[in-house]
């Protein structure tokens, strides 16, 4: 099926951004013609930007190349969960549909914490489709933690 | 008081972000020494960004000077209540306080809808102090929604 080929892509975006020890999360934006015209993974280390995650940074590429601040009719695929800042710009960007990967209760705000979409005050809600390649989504978020902490103990 | 000072710069920001056509709404960072380095108006429409609020654009611009993700001990001046996208980013960033001015019931998220800071799931919460500069900030925001209906109506 085609979205899992886009969570495909988002997974090796997650994978490059463990590889440049970012937390890996990757995100792939599709245009309603269905072509991907952004793909990013985590880069808040690397540009020391704390709003540099995956989503926001396929968001701002995807609006700068259509030059619009909206992108209605587009579908975002990320690894995991969005947390409260993603969902809403994703809400602000007026995007069509949000599949995920991961559960994230301890960051994540779609299902958890501040459920950004399920409030009234949220102008724009995206249909969303979570559990999306969760499993290989978590193991390299596991993955990342377990060698994070094991260089802690030894550094 | 100081405060005041840092926030009539905000509400320059808001001004000069009103006419170029954008919300106005004007945001200070001020180091911990007190210094302001970072000031910006919401550049939304300008920059194709739906993520260009004021807030984000002071702290992207702090974080990129401090070369940090982190802003530990930094105030954030802003005339409005930040949306929920702000105010997780305000966390992320680790900014000490946040001062801000107008109530915004309609997309607010401290002290409405998703109240970011108010969940356990919230890493860092700031010293809030809202109200600070709240008529003139929120004269702006009248006049321009008021001059924009008009201008839809005319348009």
């Amino acid at each position: 099926m085609v979205f899992t080929s886009f969570m495909d892509q988002a997974l090796e975006e997650a994978r490059a951004a463990a590889a440049r020890g970012e937390v890996p999360v990757g995100a792939v934006l599709v245009d309603p013609a269905g072509r991907v015209v952004a793909r990013a993974g985590n880069r808040t280390r690397e540009l020391c930007d704390p709003t540099a995650h995956a989503e926001i940074l396929v968001i701002r590429a995807g609006c700068a190349a259509a030059r619009s601040e909206r992108l209605p009719g587009y579908d975002l695929y990320v690894t995991l969960e969005p947390c409260p800042m993603c969902a809403t710009a994703i809400s602000a960007a007026r995007i069509a549909r949000l599949y995920y990967g991961a559960d994230d209760p301890k960051s994540g705000g779609v299902a958890h914490g501040a459920r950004i979409f399920s409030h009234a005050q949220c102008h724009h809600v995206p249909e969303v489709y979570d559990g999306i390649a969760a499993a290989p989504a978590a193991e390299l978020l596991r993955e990342f933690f377990t060698l994070k902490r094991l260089g802690n103990q030894s550094g």
